[in-house]
């Protein structure tokens, strides 16, 4: 029992003194059915007793528990969201925004990072689904999600985001990463540019590898030779992504010439290449996919292919409710339009 | 039940259709105790039986329920985390720390933002009690934290990071603010300025109060007067701080003349600042409280009051499984070192 005037220290002994109905109906001088019509809402109670039920429950500090409603009535009333890195600034907003639907739905959101490792998305997909959520909104690391289909089944919803799901049908909310790097690279392309270089993320990624696919797109559309040198796909830390910009500009370790622009596939990248002192002298034009904070204010500017993080994740946590809520028609892709935002970077002419 | 070659749909009316142990044991034709003790990893079992157990899991798509086992055990195996807002780039490391912390101990992470909100951090917080979270780490947005009370003394592990607990006594891990400002603010005494202003958040939250608190101080200790319309919180909406930064440094709606320099009082306020025409036109000198991505490559580089947002994370975490695991020792508070980094903003002379 709590004692308001000192307070208490955890200590793992007590776990299961929580107060239970029982000592509510006690304390109230009630039944216990009537404790549980005051806890759940349900009519039938006078206001008095009500009133006595109540003060009880403040008393004793009594919480009801979840875990015998889950049990009780199969929906938690939780989400899980699965993202690859917490700490990736284009998941924020996205992150906040499933946040907010999941909230106008009265659902907690439950929250977990796969740091791009298949292993660990599939842990951690698995924990929350023992935890029964009521559904999933997964940025997918792997590329087998077949170990979803019992879920599915047994009716786990289940919408992915950013990237789609591999080897099943399921929902997913995309941005169109292909049109958009596309619509970079002959940016950049009509701005003189002939040698173009591409750095991006791991080429497992759906979106990495539908971005080089823009960028193939882009350079054959205007009959120009890709120099196989000129493509990066790695881990986006620091150290591979700065070796690979250096290595592109300077021509080093390849017959071909250096390139003059650069497309790089994702928000990771970009911040590290603007920091390359060979890319600033040599003025490398640069688009980069994602926008970012503060890509405005440096010099010079950077043009970038902007995504809406905050939409995908509102659309996506919206047709995982519109699931929940019984919406059982065919799988859905949902793609959104990306939006080149000309700065000054992308427009740097070609050294001649 | 699943079927593999083709992928189901969720439907609500599913719900409560998952295989149970009784379904496992039937097909595998042992009894529901052999079931159990091959799902809880228990002895007695020979491996032909334990095959044959894992081998109807698998075809049934049986799961473990977790929460019959958190009302029989007693521990869920996850912790709450309630942040201020899940899309500021300053607890992103923050939360990553704190996932690391949970996944070495085996515990999912819940999370959720209060969005400044006293009532949504009490609601979010009594929710996640109510899911039997076994710890919380919380940054608070509430000036009273004895709704709490009930719940640590029911065994809720808590601990408050960046910002104490209000009118009760628990565990908490914050940075040196009111040194770390102070130190920023002499910083810029000691280049020349004596009117300088401080732009910082809503009063009420403790950060903000404490920053002020050391931009007192220094000014003090140097011996220079505070004109009060050389400070100003408030809510970090741009709007709001955009309108101040400019009537300082214009030395408008005051008898005082203009200020010099800046101290802002975290990193959304500080990129605010930086995008201001007027503090850019009159070489405005600032120090940002917080490091943020990029500052070192704005025009000047930002100078900072650098914070450890991920040791933060890291240590708060640690504490919280302390306690868990027995710690129950007085409630602790330990802070953090801030670190000043000088890179150009902050070493503009005042202009004469």
């Amino acid at each position: 029992m709590a004692d308001s005037a000192r307070p208490a220290r955890p200590a793992r002994r007590r776990y299961g003194l929580r107060p239970t109905m029982k000592d509510v109906a006690a304390r109230a001088g009630v039944g216990l059915k009537t404790v549980s019509r005051v806890v759940n809402g349900e009519p039938g109670v006078t206001p008095d007793t009500e009133r006595r039920v109540q003060e009880a429950i403040t008393a004793l500090g009594f919480r009801r528990n979840d875990s015998a409603r889950i049990l009780r009535k199969g929906r938690t009333s939780s989400i899980g969201l699965v993202l690859e890195d917490l700490a990736d600034p284009f998941y924020a907003p996205l992150s906040r925004a499933v946040e907010e639907v999941a909230r106008a739905h009265g659902a907690l959101l439950i929250n977990g990072s796969s740091a791009e490792d298949e292993e660990r998305e599939r842990e951690l997909v698995l924990a929350l689904c023992a935890r029964r959520v009521d559904g999933l909104v997964i940025i997918p690391a792997g590329a087998d999600h077949r170990y979803l289909e019992p879920e599915i089944a047994a009716g786990v919803a289940t919408v992915f985001v950013d990237r789609p799901a591999a080897r099943i049908e399921a929902d997913a909310v995309l941005s169109r990463s292909f049109e958009g790097a596309r619509e970079g690279v002959a940016h950049l392309i009509a701005h003189g540019h002939r040698r173009i270089g591409f750095i991006g993320d791991l080429p497992r990624i759906h979106t990495a590898a539908e971005r080089l696919r823009g960028y193939r797109a882009a350079m054959a559309e205007a009959g120009l030779p890709v120099d196989e040198s000129w493509v990066a796909l790695g881990p986006t830390h620091p150290e591979r992504v700065r070796a690979d910009a250096e290595r592109m500009v300077e021509g080093r370790g390849s017959a071909a010439a250096p390139v003059t622009a650069l497309l790089t596939g994702n928000n990771r990248v970009t911040v590290t290449v603007v920091r390359v002192p060979a890319v600033r002298e040599r003025r490398v034009a640069l688009v980069g996919f994602d926008d970012f904070e503060l890509a405005d204010l440096l010099t010079p500017p950077v043009t970038v292919i902007a995504q809406e993080p905050a939409l995908l994740g509102r659309k996506a946590a919206e047709l995982l409710f519109r699931r929940l809520e019984g919406a059982d028609d065919a799988p859905r892709r949902v793609e959104l339009p990306t939006r080149l935002i000309p700065r000054g970077s992308g427009e740097i002419p070609p050294r001649s």
